[in-house]
């Protein structure tokens, strides 16, 4: 400063100006990282007390680490795919029409205390004492809360409907945490609520929140089967969960074997009433062991197959449950006072990460599916140190960062090229882009998919168009 | 279903392939919302209780709801600011090659022991005991917290530097919560850490954060001025307050008056060295009550100017207040073992949402800077129901969303135009395309500069060609 510059103004009163470098947000699309830079602390050995196979690899790859019983910090890696997964989810719920909210984590005993969940919560709840001794809670749900926001400021039919979500923190102290993000007792769930006049509207609100869900799951790669389900003490009349099928599920679940191959991502959704995209997709047989029903999946024959599942959603129609005793009310056509409808619907954002990668990985670590990739090309430099192997590897992570592609570049000098690659699987980015020194003689490197294990030698070139190409 | 379709994989082995449909991110990009469906519930009064104008203007523009002394819930065009200044904040950081974790909200009683800031904190932390009687608490900050992160992993001095962040809640449970969310006692923060081996490195490494902030204030619309602080309760050798000017700040500023034509976007930050930068933007005398030095202000003479502000970000370097209590040793290159140098840098997310308020305000409402507006273009038919009026507005709406612009449309047919036009300036959207029967008659729409009032007619196809220009 000194000589301070004039400022322009930020709008010049023509067109917009979003500060004078619009490389920023280029720059920032296809993150970058050097593995001598990245804070990615892997393990060689499975450490005790991981009970199943995402949370060994989940600490292996550096993702997490436990802070309390079922408390994790999220480290870089693992962040990451948390938000990619929040971002998929957010553009999910946005799509189908939903609006964003942020609902405080603390909550006054007294909401809870109306619905009459206050005692009935028991001990899953945290329950907390303010500086003056108010009663208070940590939100392990926010129906509640939600209401309440809904009887300050909703009148009447033609506010109708809406749907609120947040992306949000919650925690349930529950008495045996395991699966490590699993079942944790802190943890991010994407929780919506719905909000309509009568039962017709609140039931074209859970078809189209159904819809929501599949391409959800099916964006991430996943084939989350939704099945009929009992309501629990969320209370209500209909209610489903969307469960992956993995080998260490939670639960086991029956359906026919046609679910193998469903493809939610080729419906055209956007053109289809989602009532009867809904009659579709539940005509097929699918059910947890609770509502299982022997004498229909007897007809199946050979198509029933029994696999044990992970639920990562679950949507409920539960009508007035809250609202009537909260009074959360509208004034219907007819100007009589009716109570709203409402449904609730969640997703177990912290949880998907683990669940990812129950039903994703192999042995020698994590697979990524790529819309959650924490990174889509990992090059790996076996021979750090040496100039053509530094040029050529140098090279290919410049112009995949100018392509926009998200790159982690492993140019550790210290580690052998076994631990180089042992990393890199367990780590699991779908490329890899290996840079040797016999390789890089010849003119060539060599591109693995991680999923299939396939190599190829290529050009550098060649390579980098095949990792750009739709970039 | 029934007739499943065979899933094509995800990826095919050559290049990715993100789902079926590369048109989803494209549509999430430019968000649009009919007013009608959207949930805003605007007040014509100013509420009781709330002292500071920010504070009105929000709960006023349906942003938040308070839901506790200091606990507020965020309703959509809240969330959307706080979603834009979180994502502005990280670019930032991850420009500045910080890396982002997310350290649990919950954090066990012990950790603070260590650091003998158990006690210390007093009742202004939120202490909870869990189910199994265990002693925990919702994380006022977290330098234990990340402390014991790094002492688990990081062994070398090859390492370093490190800078881990977080945009993550946070508590503290304050005597007497004011301000809105600028006070509140559950809040959103943005906070990282630095491990370096030694001073230098850990000057280097405040020197690029503090540039980090100047340009991530510059780029929300504003001139944050970095003021010498007291390191409080945080501890340390060296920080720095960075503050905006507002009438209703919390505290008296001392700066020379060229702070108010300050422009740091005009600086080319990446070329420079750090040092340079931070010796620049510190000779202009500016300076908070308590680091206040009248001898030299008095130099000034005329230019000095008092002000009041608000605290929007805060640097601290605390070499090895908890590292060294707490073993968080590195292996030096003389093979000695040393406790790594510390600092922590906190922007306050939400805060940030009322604070720019304060310095972005009139007599009718918000003005948002463009870069934090929660949509950038209203309109305003003033007249729902005339074929021509719908015809127009409606043509707009959809190319503006159509080009990626955020648009909200106030297509409510129970509103009178006074009332249009007053919600409309309170939410403070950068541009207003005002659509009435007697201008579509003539061919014409208004466009609306909020900043300053100026309103020009022009042709529809005139004002989509301004409003679109740089999308």
């Amino acid at each position: 400063m000194g000589n301070v510059l004039p400022a322009a103004p930020l709008a010049t009163g023509a067109g917009f100006a979003y500060g004078r470098d619009p490389g920023w947000f280029e720059r920032a699309k296809g993150a970058v990282m050097r593995l001598s830079n990245y804070f990615l602390p892997t393990l060689k050995e499975t450490p005790a007390g991981a009970d199943v196979v995402s949370h060994q690899l989940m600490l292996r790859a550096g993702m997490i680490e436990q802070i309390s019983s079922g408390i994790y910090n999220w480290l870089p890696l693992g962040a990451r795919v948390l938000r990619k997964i929040e971002a998929i989810v957010r553009e999910e719920q946005d799509r189908a029409g939903c609006q964003e909210v942020l609902l405080s984590l603390i909550q006054p005993a007294d909401l809870w205390r109306e619905s009459g969940r206050y005692e009935d919560y028991g001990r899953e709840m945290l329950r907390i004492q303010d500086r003056h001794e108010r009663e208070m809670l940590f939100g392990p749900t926010n129906e509640e809360q939600i209401t309440d926001v809904f009887r300050h400021h909703v009148r009447g039919y033609r506010e109708l409907p809406k749907v609120l979500y947040q992306i949000q923190w919650k925690f349930r102290d529950e008495v045996r945490p395991r699966f490590g993000v699993m079942r944790g007792r802190e943890f991010l769930m994407k929780d919506a609520y719905s909000f309509d006049l009568d039962k017709e509207g609140a039931q074209r609100t859970y078809n189209r929140m159904f819809v929501a869900y599949l391409r959800t799951f099916a964006r991430m790669g996943l084939t989350a089967i939704p099945m009929r389900a009992e309501t629990g003490p969320i209370g209500g009349d209909q209610s489903h969960e969307f469960i992956i099928l993995a080998d260490t599920g939670e639960s086991v679940v029956y359906c026919h074997r046609d679910w193998l191959e469903a493809d939610f991502l080729a419906e055209d959704a956007d053109a289809e009433d989602p009532a009867a995209l809904v009659e579709r997709w539940t005509r097929t047989y699918a059910a947890t062991e609770d509502m299982h029903d022997p004498a229909r999946a007897d007809e199946l024959g050979d198509a029933l197959i029994e696999r044990r599942g992970i639920e990562v959603g679950h949507i409920f129609y539960f009508g007035t449950k809250y609202s009537a005793p909260m009074n959360a009310r509208v004034n219907a056509p007819d100007g009589s006072k009716v109570p709203v409808e409402m449904g609730s619907y969640g997703i177990g954002v912290s949880r998907l990460v683990g669940a990812i990668i129950e039903a994703s990985h192999d042995d020698s670590g994590i697979v990524w599916p790529e819309p959650v990739a924490p990174f889509h090309v990992g090059i790996v430099n076996i021979k750090t140190g040496d100039e053509t192997c530094d040029s050529v590897a140098e090279d290919l992570y410049r112009r995949l960062q100018e392509a926009g592609v998200e790159v982690l570049y492993d140019d550790r000098t210290e580690e052998r090229p076994g631990a180089k690659f042992a990393d890199m699987d367990l780590i699991g980015l779908p490329w890899q882009v290996v840079v040797g020194p016999k390789g890089v003689q010849n003119g060539v490197v060599e591109l693995k998919y991680r999923r299939t294990g396939e190599r190829e030698e290529m050009t550098p070139e060649t390579a980098l168009a095949r990792l750009c190409r739709p970039c």
